[in-house]
């Protein structure tokens, strides 16, 4: 029950913090964090709470995470469905947090950091230039995730590698879809903005697990020790 | 004795740091540092001080977190008003320095990087979006430092998450309330403004403690180690 | 052979990372990220791969770093062309995904993010500048690489020392000749410009591995434990 | 001996990457690093050569460190100024490479990064103000280094701790007097300017040491451990 707690928690800092800044703070006329600071925003979001409760839960923060966790063999597959749902719990309540407080100016929550293709891109990038975005991104999200928390690599290192490899992932890739790599981020975001942002989230989930999949697979067939030991 | 002296020091630094980089760094033309820059800069007096004095006293340089620390039982309560005036005299001191420093070259001092709400919010956000606001970052930071204190988590890695932490949260909150988190250094800036910057002090004593003394309760009661072994 | 396909993907991600940042968020009309972001990109790029692939292959991800290795007696000449072979496949992996991405919204490739000099130099620097500062700069990466590797340096932080090392050159030399310092990144985006690009190839392999060779034969010569212990 | 070559290239490096990309980048039209990113650059190269060649010479780079450490107790006196005299010179080889690259596109030098104050400020601060921001300045980094080098520190991170202190300096300082807090540093680029950058070069000679030899003698009074145990 507690690794759930910390999943809720988890997630819900991941998408008050990412898409919180994005909202409040990317286009601030005159001394605007941009779409680095943003980055920087969604990667220390992981960075954080990976220090702050991944001896509680792993600190997932992301179905997608728990799934290629899962097929990478790192995770029990009996605990995927409650983590999934507590991720995606939590970026709900997020996004609710962030709906009132970005509407404490008169503001409307306009765009509210929702991830799309084609008209709803930020770049205007087609639906088929979006899925190998996130299909090519998560991937190799998985496969830091998988290779920082080798037991070959050094220990304490992987929080920092895992969320500065999430600062990366937008700093390429926000013009194209806003970024996802994590369907629980794109959810809470699309069903605050209803409509179309809810016709295009089947893309932020299977692209991202996609990835995740194929990169469960890769480093569990080409990289992982055999047999594994501690 | 020399703890109170290493508080003193950490938060003249703090706000040395933090508030000296958003009056003297944040709008300077064509080059400035702009929100990004001045998260930054709080983040990393934390991340230093928490290296260089963190073996002292602990590197609280926050009223705030010193309470949350103690509510999660990891502060002598014997400690803390002590904490508290070295934390509020080492911003104060900072505040003077500062002024020296910006009004050099025949400059007002502005608005000081003061925190505050509706009126002066840097984007005219209401009282209650800034109470949200301060309540709920103060709360995910103090989760921050029990998390990454704990004796679970990787060693030595505290400072960094605690101070990126702190970046984080100026990434997101800095257009609602200039971000404060932390009573001492609001104390600071309010008392070289005067007039209603001080009027809204109260605000940035209440939300941040009270954000504080929440995350004190749910870490004791939902994340700690029971019992707890060293 | 599992180090070849770590290679591969490494370089992959290097290029589609630090080139994609440049090629679709460096210029973002209002929010893009400038050559500060790039830099963090292909510095993070380095920082993932080095601790989730570091203790397959080493991550060098570069010809120039396999051969600096090799002349400071770090890696094994058997596997320099390998190595190498890997390193460039990779990048031109990564230009086609790129170029599929970059493309998906009409947009031509425009510069692709090629390195040059004269005329193909983004501020116009001569071929003398663009040797002096890619020979400089690389000799000073492969320092790096051999001083934060070394059984006398802390234990874990070489990929923090390595990758932020290079983000401190692009953060200097992008505006001479886009920063190189790697011929296989700098192969990849001028065979799918073709061009002049292609004519100018000749001097970021020149430069860098002449760079790594006079830091391989200095450290050696100069800072390497003698005899070295394990 | 290698001692010396280390300060040598180490400074070289501060120099070449923290000015050179002042020079070179800061203002680049369109995308230029501004001044977020010539901090990050300065702190980067402490942290580079932390981990690179700290195992040999300590990594000082700079006559502040030197002497703060001699008064702290953490460095030999006889050492003291063949270390200056490499920083020295170090710096003033970078400069050279620098004149070099930066007018490699037909530009002059500008005013290569030289440290200044009044009309020499880049935002006209006066001498008084610039001597208590140096002071000051120099007096919290040579306690971060003491701190962060001290034996109960954690282990390893003084270079992340130290390095990303001064890129904290640099957030908050340059507008004030570009930044120094290195007299090796300043000296190099005054001696290419001329004129009346040589003339005010005293106080960026007088301020830092004043400094880093109070910090000795605060941390050796306050902080130190005694007696101090292995």
């Amino acid at each position: 029950m507690k690794k759930l707690v910390a999943e809720f928690i988890g997630t819900f800092w991941l998408v008050l913090g990412g898409c919180g800044s994005a909202v409040l703070a990317c286009n601030y006329p005159g001394a605007g964090i941009g779409f680095a600071g943003v980055a920087l925003a969604f990667g220390l979001t992981v960075v954080t709470i990976a220090y702050a409760l991944g001896h509680i839960s792993g600190a997932h923060l992301n179905p997608a995470v728990s799934i290629g966790l899962w097929i990478g063999g790192r995770f029990d597959g009996k605990e995927l469905i409650p983590y999934i749902i507590s991720q995606v719990l939590g970026g709900i309540a997020a996004a609710g947090v962030l709906y009132v407080i970005a509407t404490g100016n008169g503001s409307s929550i306009g765009g509210f950091a929702t991830n799309g293709y084609g008209e709803l891109s930020p770049g205007k990038y087609s639906m088929t230039a979006a899925l190998v975005t996130e299909v090519v991104m998560t991937f190799i999200f998985l496969l830091i995730i998988l290779g920082a928390t080798d037991e070959r690599a050094p220990k304490g290192f992987a929080g920092l590698a895992i969320g500065l490899g999430l600062t990366l992932i937008h700093l390429i890739s926000i013009p194209v879809t806003n970024t996802s790599v994590n369907p629980a981020r794109s959810t809470s975001q699309a069903l605050f903005v209803g409509g179309e942002a809810v016709g295009q989230l089947w893309l932020f989930w299977v692209a991202p697990i996609a990835g995740a999949i194929l990169a469960g697979l890769v480093y569990k067939a080409v990289f992982a020790a055999k047999p594994q030991t501690t």
